[in-house]
């Protein structure tokens, strides 16, 4: 998986003090900007926005990511682009023998949908037999709000499956690198289980 | 494929009208409706909206259909519902040859998902190797508005894949159906390619 | 103020029910709705819609409702409309010296309003000097979700304002009335203070 | 009206080609971008967003501004600021006699809210006395696609009110300057008339 941080907003505490001294005539510090947020005033984080490359997820997890239907996506097609050599997500947890009956499922589907391709079948439909673990990319915005009201809460909890975990600590260190001020540090998200 | 219409909002036709006589305060006819869609007014069509429950679609349907943002959706979790005898989308399109290949391919997955769950891996994981083709099930609710200026043009389309264009099609049937006086009859959508 | 429903999603606990069964492939009691929605599940609400016609509102209180932007609206037009005879807010917290004074500066505005069309002003113009107080009729139509997790928490809540708050309660009477599997009673929302 | 960019997204064109390029699986030009945008497929600009401070703009035209529900607004609170030396909106359509109705009706409103502070209401009542024409501030964030798709068509428009109008040919201006290749140049959007 590699997740790299495209855009984000310049100095995304100043646009949000700016925001919020707006809203009551009044410079605020960033310490009640702080309180404002934690006391759930999070609409002033919408200003900000983050956009990522994310490549080398699956298919499973892009299910996921895209029920976030406040954020934009822009994916990889599976009815224009080749996945002949695509790779595939295995999962760490599997046992030495559930590994080999997982790699030995993975090959079959992918030479099955490189025969099918062999044979004049368009992509796009030789793709429904390609595994769910088949890796995809794509250029996701997502902006702070949801960031620190939805995604980070329901996707860093240990009710997440690993690999979306994995992605949102990726996210999660990117917006702590950017934004101190507002997500904090990547500690403070640590045993998070809503 | 299972389309069925759960619920929909009771004589669309009549709430619209009635939201539409609240912003010009004049009651208007059926006809001014029309013309008003025709025009672009179709944020009057939010306020009625449909529920459907899909059996039998594909993943990759799925994954199509979540793109649209304003709808909402309660899908089969994989994480938690066993998919040992879930049914495959097999498209119709496919040669004798490459059917055979297909089905082949998709009774390996099925049988690899079936042994992962034998040496006692989780759904959750064992899932990662059903192919995109696994049947899903869904209760979506959509606004008119979303369907009228979004989902059809787009799904009935000659671009769209087969299998959305079938969905699309069920749904569209439903729609006019139930509110003539905004979809108009399936065949005034016949040869839409947006 | 009067608050009209005039649309809802038919037997709403029944659809949720419907929904959520979708989900964990398995029939769950409205007990266990109930846990699910105070474990956040409340995207299972989304299904279920109501549909109010509110007449007599201000239009601060229109501002403060256009904000939640997961809703439709259909607005009373002041381009369009003659405001001519329209009625107006006074806050019922006024002493009566205060009154005298607001009652005496809306019927000004109001004089103003109406001098300027007989001038052949035309009423979209006219209409900047309506004072924030002049009332204004629509057309409201939001899900059961909004509704739950964010329009009654915020708006019922003892630091909004009078208006909005006796719109809500009007509005939380009419969702307790047709979804108490849902919503409850009125009285478990009282002393509500988010 | 002042219309102050705060930020946006650094070199827009850039991203939405790297995102369009993430699509296909292939380096489009910016010719094919455009191409791509005028076919309608704006989905790729939404990675894109501005965000404005906007002053002395009529509460008239915020309540139209925030009927846009894919944009982030912080406005400024009537609730609590005062809003004692406030300005005024003025249509310059007004003939002489008109004006002179129009601004004195303005004064005596302002003079009630002034009147109505010194009793001691609060300003939260007493805001409703203020005219429709009161200034307000606001930051606004808006992504390319809702500005390209919905706000410019919508407001740019003949058919729109000519304050709205003002503001969106400043907004215009912004986008033309930032991303010429996404919006073109100014004159491009002459004659606009959905």
């Amino acid at each position: 998986m590699i997740v790299t941080l495209l855009h984000h907003t310049d100095k995304p505490e100043e646009l949000v003090l700016q925001a919020m001294a707006k809203c009551y005539d009044r410079k605020p510090t960033l310490k009640s900007l702080q309180a404002a947020i934690k006391a759930g005033h999070t609409s002033l984080l919408e200003h900000v926005s983050f956009t990522w490359e994310l490549q080398g997820i699956s298919r499973v997890v892009l299910a996921q990511l895209t029920r976030h239907r406040i954020a934009s996506y822009t994916v990889r097609s599976q009815r224009y682009c080749d996945e002949w050599d695509t790779d595939y997500y295995v999962p760490p947890e599997l046992g030495p023998e559930s590994r080999d009956s997982y790699l030995r499922g993975i090959r079959r589907s992918r030479d099955c949908y490189r025969k099918l391709l062999g044979e004049g079948v368009p992509k796009e439909l030789a793709r429904y037999v390609l595994p769910q673990a088949v890796h995809t990319e794509l250029v996701l915005t997502m902006n702070a709000r949801e960031l620190y009201d939805v995604f980070f809460p329901l996707r860093l909890s240990k009710r997440a499956q690993p690999e979306i975990r994995e992605l949102a600590r990726h996210m999660l260190v990117d917006c702590c690198w950017v934004a101190p001020g507002i997500f904090g540090e990547p500690e403070d998200w640590e045993g998070y289980d809503e």
